[in-house]
Order: C-alpha cells, then structure tokens, then sequence
C-alpha cells in the first residue's frame, strides 16, 4: 500500500512541525501558515491532511508517548537497570527537551481535550508500570530495598523526575546536578 | 497618591483577566479582545496600560512569585513547618491550581524572554531558600535527620512537589495521593 504509507508520512511531517514550533514558540504560534512553512509544504496540503487546527495538534501528540518509549527502550537496551531509564526521562538532550517542552506546552489544553487527556494519562500509566517493574526487578537482584512498595516508589520517581525535568529545562539547575539528586534520592532505597 | 494606586489597580485587573485566560485555555487564548472582555475594559483602555501583548505578559508574570510567597505565609501562620508548605505549594485548591496553570502555560516563553525568565529564577532561589530554612530547623528541633544537606534535600523536595503538582492537574493522582507521597518522602528524612 503505498500511497498509504505517503500519507502517513505526510502526517507525520506535519507532526513533527507542530511539535517543532510548539517547543520553540509554544502553542500560541501553531497557525496553518507556520506549520506549512515550518514544514515546507502549502497550507492546502496541511489542511487536506487535517482540516482543523485540532486534528493537527491532537495528531501532534498521538507519537509523543511512543517516542518515550522508544528512548526508554533505548536506554534500557544500552544499560540496563532502573537509574539508566530515569535519567533517559530528564530532557538532557535536543530531543528529550523537544518532547518536554511539547508535553509541556500542552498541559492546560490536556485538561480541556478529552482525547489528549487520555494520552497523557496512558503514556503516565505506562511509564509507572514501566519504572514500577524496574523497581521489582532491582529488589529481587537485591539491589533495592525489598519492603518498598514498588507502585509508591515509581509514582514518588516520575514526580521527581518531572520536576527535575522542569529545574533543567528552566536553567534552575544543570545536567549534572539533576543527576546527583536522582542518584541521591535512589540511594536512600538501596540496602 | 490616589491616581497612581488606581492605574496599578487597572494593570492587575487586566493581569488577572490574562492569567484567568491562560489557566483556562493557555497563552494562545490571550488576545486584546479577550483579556478587554475578561477583565470587562475597553480594548483602548487594555492597550493604555500595555501598548504590546509581550508588556502584558510579562506584567501577568510579576505578581506569580508574591502570591507563591503569600500563600506559604498564610500557610506557615496557620500551621507552621515544612510539611504544611509544602502542601501549600501543591495545587490543590483552585487559586493554587490557576497559579500552577499559569506557571505552566508561561514555561516555553520564560525559555525566551529573559525578563519573565529571571522572574521565574528568583521565584525558583527564594522557594529554595524558604525551604531548605525549614529544613535546618526542623534538623535544629530533631524533626529531621542532622547530617541531612538542606540545600540539597530542598532541591528534591522541591522538584517532589512540583512533579506531583502536574499529576494533580492532569489527574493522574488525587490530592490524597500525593499528600501521602510527600509524607512517605518526608517519613525517610525523619530520624
């Protein structure tokens, strides 16, 4: 099916525009002309893809959860364990802070859009799964304490995570620093 | 001086419209006309006290930091200590929720605008201070382990709160949740 395939990439091209100026500019500056621009396409081919500007911005943050994901997965494939999946989570690098800002940008829509909403609130479950798992594995390797509550502990690290997220993206802290506090706080679950 | 408190008056009627605007439906939302009909003021009369859009953003932006630091006093009156603040810092109630909101919304501009940027940082160092305060008392009281780091330990708490905040507002926790994260976070700092 390749005229399927091009459309989807269209799509996608599109996309990556909205996300590109939401993360640079915020939301406010996603207008047809700036997304045909920003991805170098005309606005009627924009619109045949999305004939409303909320198609366009819900399409936009369909991706965001799996390409969490995906840099999870990554990490995890690289090295291992529950700290190399937290740090994969702290927008330390160009494309870890696109999504952050993206994420971020969208916030006060998420709580007026039902279908956003529910987005952010899987990729939120996945993720707690995710590090939850982690968490279980690491105590059976002995590696963490083995009376935490796994569930507890991952709610406890995504919020720290998040935060820590917001402190580099603002410039309040640095990379290193964001580091040794996530390293500080899992030490206090080690045996 | 009673045309000066009345022209300080209009601005933060017309700040308060836009930080209503922007908690409710983000900073794309704000526009003359809107924040002229929010705030229920001639469009000319918006334009009188904010000849741009930016002046009027970053003037929304000024006030955030005082009433942060109003409501940790209010709630230090009330009852003192660091877990009662840090309380105060979670949105929880629907002042506190439009602040964070509006924090929220202003996070990709503070990234550019080095005004609303520092404002955002000051904001950030006095919380940080006001926090890791307590802490050194709390340690003084022998609430709290003595070989704790309060700037350190201020740092994580902080980034606690404001990662629990964003799961509160997009519920994905309930405010009982996370007010038993922060006291199962707060249960290790104790002796």
């Amino acid at each position: 099916m390749p005229k399927r395939v091009d459309h989807e990439q269209r799509r996608q091209l599109i996309a990556d525009a909205v996300r590109r100026i939401a993360a640079d500019r915020g939301l406010e500056a996603v207008s047809l002309g700036e997304v045909a621009a920003e991805a170098g396409i005309s606005k009627g081919l924009v619109q045949h893809y999305f004939p409303s500007r909320d198609d366009m911005l819900r399409y936009a943050t369909r991706t965001l959860r799996d390409r969490v994901g995906d840099r999870l997965r990554t990490a995890q494939a690289e090295l291992p364990g529950l700290r190399a999946a937290l740090i994969a989570l702290l927008p330390l690098d160009d494309e870890s802070r696109t999504e952050a800002l993206v994420a971020n940008a969208f916030v006060v829509r998420a709580l007026k859009d039902p279908e956003i909403a529910e987005r952010f609130r899987l990729g939120h479950a996945q993720l707690r799964d995710a590090i939850s798992a982690m968490i279980t594995a690491a105590q059976a390797d002995g590696d963490l304490h083995a009376d935490l509550d796994p569930i507890r502990e991952a709610d406890l690290l995504l919020a720290l995570v998040a935060g820590l997220g917001d402190a580099v993206l603002l410039g309040h802290r640095t990379s290193a620093e964001v580091i040794s506090l996530v390293d500080h706080h899992l030490s206090r679950l080690m045996p």
